[in-house]
Parts: C-alpha cells; structure tokens; sequence
C-alpha cells in the first residue's frame, strides 16, 4: 500500500508531492471481510491543500490501487504515462471521476513542474509495462525514486535497463542526493535474470504436454502472457484469457501500444469446441485468490471448461509470503483430478520483477547517492538494505511508515512521525484499522457470539424468561444439554434474585447478564463467547 | 492428523489396529477458533469391538496429538516405545486417563502379538527420539508401515538409519508386500542431510554474535536441542529453555534414558541476571504461533527477558506452508527491535526430518515391496510418491482419507469408501467440521453480525419499534447515517404496515426482518450481514 510523500519549503509550509497510492490485500488473520486496505492519509487530507500533485509510478495495485479511493479528498493533478494512465483512468471512471484527472506525460526529457519539484519519469524495467522511477528535483538536490524495477536487458515488453541513461542521471548537475530505492529482494544473494530466459523452458515444457494446458501468473506481467501465449502458439494450440484482469491488462496493454503481436485468442465459449491438446488457457489467480479463473477451475467446470487427467497447470510465478494456503488448496484440487502440477521449478518457469542484492548494490555503484531511503519490503529488508548502504559509506535511514525525515543535511534526520495506520476498504465504505469493527468479527470467529434478550414490564419485573441465542458455538456442552438452555435457566434464577436496584439499572443488568453467559459458555464447552444483551423496558403508557 | 487401520479376516469381520492419532492445527482462514483438528473416527468408534490395540510410531503431535481425546472411544491397550510412550502418559494422565493403559514395549527383536496381527517396532530415524517403522505380520503377507522418517547415519540422538536391518526385514520370509510409506519431502530433489551436519555451522555461527542470542526450533526435535545448547555453551553461554513444551521434551527423553550429557540449563529467574554476551536462549513458537516463547519475546519482555538492538534471533527450522503469516510478524517484530533476524540460511542451520526423493527411491530399492502406499504430505505428495513406484514397477495407489484398500492381491484394490472427515476440539468440546459451527463463525467474522429484537403483544401488535444492534459492522454508512437507526426505521415502516396475518406467523417475520437489514445494510456498507432476528410475544395472562 505505497504512498510516498516529499515536500520541499518552509517548516510546516512545504509545498508535497504525492508518489503512489497503492493497496494491500487483507487476510482472515487479521483483517477478515476487508476488501481492500490502504495507507491512512488523514495527516496528507488536512493538508491537501499543501498538495501540488500526484504522480504513479506504475500500474501494479500496490501503488495504483486507492488512487480513486483517495482521489476525491486530495482532488489534485495526477500524473502517469501511457499505460499507467490508462488503467488509472479506469479506475476513476468505475468511481464516477473524469479520466482527465489524469495528465498522460512522456518519459524524460519531458519535465513536469509542479511548485518547486521538476519531475521526470525514467522508463526502469520490471514486471509491467512502462514502470517508471522518478527524478524529483528540488532546490535542495536531486531525488531518484525508483519504484519497483529490475535491471532487464531484454524484458520482451516495454524498456530495458539503460545503465548508460542512468549514468548520464547520475552526472547531471551536483549527481543524486537522495536515492529512494526499491528493497524487496535484498535478501536474494544472485543476481536477478532477465524475462527473456523464460521463453526457451516453457516453450520446451509446453511443447511436451499431452492435455489441455492452464497457465497462471500475475494479470500485469503482460509480457509473461505474451511468452506464454507465444509457446501456447508455437505448439499449435490455440490461446484462450480467463479473468477480467488479464483481458483488461491485455487490452490497455494493446490501446496504449506497449504490446504489439500479441497472439490471436479466442473466448471461452469458443474454446469449449477446440480439442484439448490444441487448447491453452492463461488464466487469473496465481497468488490463490478464491474468485479467480484458477481457484474456479479448480473447483470444477467454469464457462463450461474444465480440467482432467493428463491436463497440466502451471504456475508462471511466485507464492507471495501469506499466500501458500490458498496456493496449495489448488494445487491438492487439481491433483486429486490426475491433473499434472507445475510450479515455477527454482525459477526456470518464473523470474522476479526485483532487482535481486548484487543488482541493488550495482544501482548504488552507478548512481552514487549521498542518502539512501529503503522502501518496498517489509522492515527487515528495509533495515538489510540500510545496513547494505551504510556499509558502503552511503547514509541510509529506515523509514517506517509515518515517518518524516528531513534530507537536506549530509545525513537524513527523522524529523517528525505522522500518526499513520492503514483504513479499510470494508464493502463499500472506509473504516479505521483500529475502529474496532474488525476487531469484533475476529472476535466473533474466535470466540463465537451469544444474544441475549430480556423483556422488563412497566412495574421493572422481568417478563418471562431470558431468551439466548447462539452464533457459531457448540450446542451442546459437556454435560449433554443445550447450552442455551443452560444459560436461560441461571438467568432465571439470577432475574428472580436480582434486587429491584439492579433489575432498574441498565449497566448493571448488562454486566451480570453477559457475566452469566460467559461463566456458563465457559464451564459446559470451554470458551468465552462475545455477548450482546438486549434488554427491553416496556414503557408505562 | 494421522490414524490408519489395518484390518485382517473375513470381510466386515475383519480385526483392527490403529497406527497413531495424531492431530493438525488449526487456521484462521478454514478453523477460527478451533483448539485442534482430528480425524473423524466415528466408523472406528462403531466399529471398536473390532478393534485390538492402539500402535503409536512417535511423539510428534500429528501422530499422537488425539491419543488421550480418542482413547475413551475405544479403550484398546495402547502400545508405544519408551520416550513416546512417556509422552503419550503425560497427555491421558492430563485427560485423568491411567497411564497403565499404555504398554511400553522394546524394539525389534520383540514382537506384539494381538489378534492375527505380530507387530515389531523398528528403529527409524526422524527427527524426534525413538520414531520407529513397524512391521506388521499377517497371514496374508508382511507390511511396512513407515511412519515419518529420514535415512540419518548419526541422527544425535536416537538410532541411526540400519540399511543392513532393513536388508534382512526385507529378506526375511516372502519378503514385504506392502510398504506403506512418508511421502513428505518427494519433492525435494537432493539428498537429505544428517542432524550431524548442522554442529559445525551452528557453532560457528553462535561463537561469532556479541549480544544475546535466542534460537527457535521445533520443541520435540532433542537432538537440535542438543546442538544448539552445546554450540552455546561452547561459545561460553549459559542456556535457558523456554517454553512448556520444550522443557516437557527435554524432562521426558532425559527420563527415558534417550537424551545424555544435555548441558545443564538455568531457569528464566537467574537468566535475567546474566549478561547478554554470556546468555542463549533456546525457546518455542518456531512456526510464529502466538502464544509460544518466541511470539512473546517479539512483543516485549517475557519472563523478565527482553530481546535488544545487538542481539540474534535464529530460526533453526524451516516454516511449514501456511504458517508464514506467523513468523513473518516475528521477524518483522524483531528488525524493529534491531535483533538480527538469521533463518535456516538455506539449510546451513536446518535439515528436514524426512526423506527426500532419492533417500525415499533407496528405501524402494532396499525393501523391493510389491505394493507400496504413499502416506504422509498432501494429495499432490501421494500422487507423486505412487508415480514414482509405479515408474519403477511398484503397484501402487493413492488412498485418500477414508480410502479402504484390499492389499491382498497382486494390485492395491479399492474397495470402500468409508465416510469420514475432521473432528474439531472446539474449546472443551468435539464438533463436527460440518456441523455450521465454525461455518457460522466464518461467516460473522466475513459478514458482520446484526442483532434486531421486536417484541409483539398479546393482540399480535408490535409494541414500540424494533431494536437493532451491529456487531463487526461499519456504525456509519454511505449517507453519513447510523446504519442501525436506518434498519430501525425500515423495520418500523414495516411493521407499520405488515398484515396481521404476517405479524402472528414468526417465520414470514423472521424472513421479511432478515430480509431488510440485509438489504439495508448492503445499501449502506455494501455487505450482507449474518441477521439474528428475536420476535418476543408477550403472552395475554
């Protein structure tokens, strides 16, 4: 869930720039029934007005995703290239905002100035078209941001590296003060191969196969779906796309001119026709995901196709960290249908959009920073990256999130720390990380959650008896009977005791109730449920 | 969750015995709030007159985990070797079980005879102490039932891998007709590596920290402990065990004689006093369970103890799939503290208790069985692993659970279905998988929870409105309104204008109230709640 900030300006008064609004997925452990979660920007909304622009480095959800989200409290100009733009625009339209919210700008030399900052965007190579990293420059020195990248001499779709590029950045007026640098693989010790070693394994692997064949990867990686597709082709069989996200990659890909001989395919209704050892499909959903073409057909039929022994599925990517179960449940599926399961195999069928350590420490070499800020990652690449950099005599801080470092001295000074968090995309409306809604539904996964209901007359007399229901716990308890009935009675017998003082007071009614339910849910089945407590008073009248 | 049954004799007359009861673990996203998974043993429970003995091939919790919560279904003797069988004591002492219920017998030459069934324990190296094979003798043929192992030659502690005892097993009589086999690691193309290698990169590892240095493994595996406690010792540390579990290993191998000359240890009280560069803690929670040791020091000070920038966590073990989320956190925990996060490094610092691919095909080659089942790892494992055999002329077959298998004939022939599934301890009490408990918990904790009382009078007429409360739902929706007052006022129109037949009759009630909170709800946060609805009548008296 990117979201970078840099001012520049008097304390308090810089006027900001706004690199990447991204998200993240949520997870049952922590953030079950969220549909999306992204940086809180409460501290960026007060002070929007402070805000010149917003720029997108590339088109990946974790640095585009809550652009329309987050839009209409920032309303400021946002910035991106071709591609980028066009599913920026996308995404706004889907919300009900102008797609000229966006400026489509070319790569350097084109300079956009906003305020005091002069910004480039740099082609970089990575896992989808066009990525860009940044030149910011300010009044104080030169910034280069350099989003997700990779060094690719031959990437198949889009830019490659170009050192020599980089090289004249690098020389330009003073050289780079601050390096903002992409951390994600600093713990991979090889250096990282291009896209273009790909295309020779899985042309052999795909030529070899007997069945249908199904492949996945990431719906971006749109020149993976081209190696795919063109190995599909080259093996006589004809290419079939599953997924709303990969045709919308594909077509924005085309529109924008990034992919050009793309294979021919064919829909799905089409596909059902062809033979199976003539049919390839690439499908969506290689992290998992339970509403994607590949969890779908793991299930069973999905648009009348379906796969069956001697079929192959192959995974053309990564099991991001927190994603094995979901992975691992299709991989089972597939295998109890005798469909063969192939995996990326140590990297012959998948490559990594990051640039690996010694490739990482290559870009400290030919840029020559004076400051290095580690970002992508979580902090113990952050804090490896830091330590890489120090090493080597560059300074280099960690900066969590919400922190504000100034980086106009010879070494970054952590000035500030924003109260940040993360908000929650929850159905259709945004809710605080800590609001406590998601607290209760984990709490209600744990620990079950019992209703109560009690009914006091006019004269404060309990009417009947309590009445309770259960949610997601046992029945029946230890000693064979209805647990719900085993907390009716003890409130029986508490609402028959209780003092008129207590019956009369709301709390203390609430409090013994829900102390009651939880004593009995405890001792008959071992847990203490959340409990809500109704009590209705019946007005004289 | 291990259990299997061998069965000889007359069809639907045949006598039983079961080969562990083991457990697995439960998750957020298919369990919440389940203490343990087990398999459902309701046709062994019917079925217990058959049964002649319980046979426990090691200590490991997903093979002996449901001993004490199985054993009063079927009261059968229990028979395990020394150090399991300690183990197994503890765990139905602790259910209020005797002990005497368990027989501990030696290993090979000694032979168990129950029913038509002669049984040996054989030593076999894994990495917990005293895992054993079994041979289980029959009229029909001699089985191998492996359970977990690895092919160690100097395992530490416990038996080596005896090639030259396994050669004469498989020579003795008609040889071995069915090998029942690990299949956990077939996808691991090397070699596996022996418990020995593991001291020299340890200690040299240990010696070369400053600050305090804590590692992490799996709490059963003594010989690492070993280890890692010599390799700290050498290094001129003290050593502090932390966590039940890990000292109720230690206690119990020491006890059964299988664990000599570990270094003696100090408890958590004098530890706080020694100086960092002078202390190792060895401690639980390798898998980032939360409520281990490790999980705690990640949080704060645990037991006095508290880990500072300087110091080293080492994670000697391997992160089983789906636990990721888990140990992620502590080592994110941990890089924020400023400890030096080291992990298996690849296998510098770790090596699998089981076999991997080739040492599995060599216990092929030794035993030459003439049916072999693959056992052990997911559906994808079995598949391999019966692939693998039948490549080289093995009959085999893929029994998934509640396979029943006739290993009689030439080829493994299928011969019922029985239906099973998983049993849930569900805080004190057994539940079903698919009995809508956990189902429903799931489901609040996806959807959110709505509460809604009415309370109809004696003449069938609503008195006063209805009442609304949100669990684990958004307060506010889309219209800036409480989304409860918003369903209290639907429900009010309602109720205003239902008919009389509608309001006397609590299922068209119950459905139209779900029905507009639901629709409400969606309209205002875009999610369609778990509904509650209580429709109290007061009785005319």
């Amino acid at each position: 869930m990117n979201a970078y900030v840099y001012g520049y300006g008097p304390e308090g008064k810089e006027r900001l720039i706004v690199v990447d609004l991204g998200v993240t997925f949520p997870d049952m452990d922590s953030s079950p029934g969220v549909d999306l979660i992204m940086a809180d920007i409460a501290w960026l909304e007060e002070n929007a007005a402070r805000v010149e622009a917003i720029f997108i480095t590339h088109a990946h959800e974790d640095h585009i995703g809550a652009l329309a989200h987050y839009w209409p409290k920032l309303r400021k100009p946002i910035f991106a290239r071709k591609f980028t733009g066009k599913i920026g625009a996308m995404k706004l339209e889907e919300a009900g905002i102008s797609a000229d919210e966006i400026t489509v700008v070319a790569p350097r030399p084109q300079v956009i100035e906003v305020g005091p900052f002069k910004v480039q965007f740099v082609p970089i190579s990575h896992s989808i078209p066009e990525s860009s990293a940044l030149i910011i420059d300010t009044p104080a020195g030169r910034i280069v941001h350099t989003g997700d990248f990779k060094l690719d001499g031959n990437p198949i779709v889009g830019e490659p590296f170009d050192a020599e590029m980089w090289h004249e950045i690098a020389n330009e007026g003073d050289g780079i003060r601050v390096l903002t640098c992409d951390s994600t693989n600093v713990f991979s010790p090889e250096p990282g191969r291009s896209e273009a070693t790909l295309a020779g394994p899985l042309t052999e692997m795909i030529a070899a196969q007997d069945g249908m064949i199904v492949a996945t990867t990431f719906a971006s990686n749109v020149a993976r779906l081209k190696t795919l597709a063109e190995a599909g082709v080259a093996a006589g069989r004809s290419i079939c796309l599953l997924g709303r996200a990969m045709k919308r990659m594909v077509s924005a890909a085309e529109e924008t001119g990034v992919l050009t001989g793309f294979p021919g395919t064919i829909p799905a209704e089409q596909a059902v026709d062809v033979p199976r050892q003539n049919l390839m499909l690439i499908v969506t959903g290689s992290q998992g995901e339970r509403r994607a073409a590949s969890a779908a057909l793991s299930r069973g039929k999905y648009l009348g196709l379906e796969m069956k022994e001697g079929d192959t599925f192959l995974f053309s990517s990564k099991t991001i960290p927190g994603n094995e179960r979901g992975v691992i449940r299709i991989m089972n599926a597939f295998s109890e249908m005798g469909v063969e399961v192939v995996d990326d195999r140590g990297g012959r069928y998948h490559v990594s959009g990051h640039a690996n350590r010694p490739d990482i420490e290559a870009v400290h070499e030919l840029l020559r920073p004076k400051i290095l800020i580690p970002m992508h990652g979580e902090h113990r690449h952050l804090r490896e990256h830091a330590k890489l950099a120090m090493a080597k005599g560059i300074q280099s801080e960690v900066a969590t999130n919400g922190t504000m470092i100034d980086l106009t001295g010879d070494v970054p000074k952590v000035v500030e720390y924003i109260e940040t968090g993360r908000t929650y995309l929850d159905g259709s409306v945004l809710i605080g990380a800590f609001d406590g809604v998601v607290r209760d539904r984990i709490r209600m996964a744990l620990n079950g959650h019992v209703l109560i209901t009690v009914i006091i007359d006019e004269d404060d007399v309990p009417l009947g008896d309590a009445w309770v229901e259960l949610m997601g716990l046992p029945e029946v308890g230890k000693r064979g009977a209805a647990v719900a009935d085993q907390i009716e009675d003890e409130l029986s017998e508490f609402l028959e005791r209780a003092s008129d003082k207590v019956i009369a007071n709301d709390d203390k009614m609430d409090e013994a109730i829900r102390r009651i339910a939880r004593q009995v849910t405890m001792e008959e089945v071992g847990k203490k449920p959340e409990v809500t407590v109704v009590v209705s008073r019946l007005m004289a009248g």
